[in-house]
């Protein structure tokens, strides 16, 4: 008995634009002869070990066309890590057993870094265990961290979202700033690299607009030269803008954000490196400070995704499973850049081995002399990521959204403890 | 000699549609043989105190096209409040310095509450002082409080932003409810009164959808009844959105947020009840959480801006000249509805004696029973509100916005000391 079916889940945190990845995979899979049945795992990797898997063939096409458009991983999504393949074989056990009841043959799995490492070592196991299965990786992650593509799906549309809103709150900054709030900081996710923090930078057009100041990652905190840049710019400019990564470290290597502060009940201040920077400012400078957190608001934006973003996330869905279908296994189709301007790709493929585990970071010559700002060469790389406005249809003036059934099919299988 | 000279001016917060006004109020007064030039107060009441006019008639019709989709108060805002118009007469007899300076004959106050008493003080007081002034109040403030008028220009737009991010959000929430997150909160604006935070509900179309939960400042927070609510949402549908306003106050009347800061009107400077809350989730559920501040990110949003509030935010503008050239004065135009399916209004007028310093809350047929929702009432209210995509035009990726020259005419008058 041949294994026919396909199995895609969905693994970490999710973007404004996975859902079309999953759009075309099902399209994909669904025109072809190859593939008899597509599953979804409910929850990523933790529903397949649970064997809790969507039949996707009962899903109204017309909803599966709304995925285009639906923020949010559809299926739900986990950052389950599976043990280690030697000494805890127990879940890729678990995961042989389930593909083998169910007659899978293709698994593709879609997520960053960590899940990548999951798919990879899923498909070793397979061989090992004589029922190979072609597992095949699709990149997202709003961190743009892996490493031989261009970028990662997800990313294009946060960055968009995040310059967009700096130049929407840098107006209006400037507009009260004569005698009221003089500072305001946006802080922004990239807990190891600073790409989203970067891509704030596009808002700035002319010397003086915002943002002033990007607070990266990849650069120590130092608290000095920072208050020496922030008051200067309000003295030049009568204002300033910060957007600052969450990962924001100081010289030894500590997150900022985890700095004990209690609010005015006693309570230890949650969330964040913006209010640590906010009280800075308040104490060191005397400015009137604002911050915002834009947390979910920023990865989900749908109404905003960049066409880029959406059309790339379509395409390495599609390209996973032309991937599988030629037999290759273990790998993930990329995204590679031909030209900047105008901006041209196509879709390669990298060894699962190879992605695994490397986190991308920004290289120096993206990051200004004084640390505070982004390079021609960062402005080249990103400002094509984020072309193009790929808005939801509207419907009663909120975005319009898939509504998926999610029935599972029947078990076959023993319960699972995870 | 007649004094045909007009001067405008923008107050208080600012919202991504003012600048829409401001255009209506320049075409308006631009396309009048009875208005000479029309004259801004730079940065509000206060460049009018300091004699600081920008001459409107230096800048590129092409650009002031483009306030229409440039949020943020293009010639600056402010908070002054003017001293008591007996005990205190210095900055009254200063305006009436200004405007027979310039020949100003007409003055329109673009502003809430607090601008619109300012407005009428000025009025009165041009006439008594013997130099009589038509002054029009054009009403602005996205937190809809303002009485008389069906709603506010600036509301609609964040109300479409907070109920469209709250439904992006919220699928995100759900997604990794699973193994992950289980409680989203969002604070939002609106001091006194909870339209914005009401707005989120527009974003619930079936009874499991997001939010769960939203707090107004019309009803005390009553920590025992909000842990069983969210918990026992958590437990019957996974996880539970929070949509919460900033103004929310315990039995006492004392806000829940943290900040002991006040802007010039005596307001208290917000913005602390999410991580208050997510404390309280953590120590007395146990539950994983995340929280998100969007400060000025909802009110400077143009990019999502409902067409309604955009219409709306320019008619107001425009029938404040019609007013103004009609010899009307100390009024201020207001939104009267007509019907609410399908939408339609009008533009009626209102005497600022009445709107000054009274603030429309949420009537208690709004409110659900239980407190932590809206009624279909007001689902019918706010509903036609933000209707309509109104973007802006992308350049490079990023919102187009104007560049306004903001020149200032050459001062006739002394130094004033503010």
């Amino acid at each position: 008995m041949k294994n026919n079916n396909a199995l895609y889940a969905q693994s970490g945190g999710v973007t404004s634009v996975i859902n079309a990845t999953a759009a075309a995979v099902i399209q994909a899979s669904q025109s072809s002869s190859k593939i008899t049945k597509l599953f979804a795992g409910k929850n990523g990797i933790r529903g397949v070990l649970k064997e809790e898997l969507i039949d996707i063939s009962l899903e109204n096409k017309q909803e599966i066309k709304k995925l285009m458009h639906t923020p949010g991983g559809v299926f739900g999504s986990c950052r389950h890590k599976l043990g280690d393949i030697n000494s805890n074989p127990r879940e890729y056990k678990r995961l042989i057993e389930v593909f083998k009841a169910h007659q899978i043959g293709y698994f593709f799995y879609n997520g960053g870094g960590d899940s990548q490492d999951t798919t990879n070592k899923i498909a070793q196991y397979t061989i090992k265990s004589g029922f190979p299965v072609t597992c095949i990786g699709i990149p997202k992650t709003i961190d743009n961290d892996l490493p031989f593509t261009d970028n990662c799906p997800g990313f294009g549309s946060v960055a968009k979202y995040i310059a967009t809103s700096t130049r929407e709150a840098g107006l209006d900054v400037k507009s009260m700033a004569d005698s009221s709030t003089k500072v305001f900081i946006l802080e922004v996710m990239g807990r190891h690299a600073g790409w989203i923090a970067a891509s704030a930078g596009l808002a700035k057009e002319e010397p003086s607009d915002p943002p002033h100041i990007i607070l990266f990652p990849e650069k120590p905190f130092n608290q000095k030269s920072f208050l020496e840049e922030v008051n200067s710019c309000v003295n030049k400019i009568g204002y300033c803008v910060i957007v600052v990564s969450e990962g924001l470290k100081d010289s030894k290597g500590k997150f900022l954000s985890d700095s004990n502060q209690s609010d005015s009940f006693g309570h230890k201040q949650l969330g964040g490196v913006a209010p640590y920077l906010a009280n800075l400012i308040k104490h060191k400078l005397g400015l009137k400070y604002h911050w915002a957190l834009s947390d979910y608001l920023q990865r989900s934006a749908r109404h905003i995704s960049s066409q880029v973003d959406l059309d790339q996330a379509y395409e390495v869905g599609k390209s996973a499973v032309k991937l599988a279908l030629k037999g290759e296994n273990a790998v993930m189709p990329i995204i590679e850049r031909i030209s900047n301007n105008p901006y041209r790709w196509k879709i390669g493929k990298i060894s699962l081995s190879k992605v695994a585990n490397v986190e991308k970071k920004m290289p120096k010559n993206f990051i200004t002399k004084n640390g505070f700002g982004i390079t021609k060469s960062c402005k080249n790389y990103l400002k094509p990521l984020i072309q193009g406005e790929a808005s939801s249809p509207f419907k009663n003036g909120v975005i319009e959204i898939a509504r998926l059934q999610n029935k599972l099919v029947k078990k076959k299988l023993k319960q699972f403890k995870l």
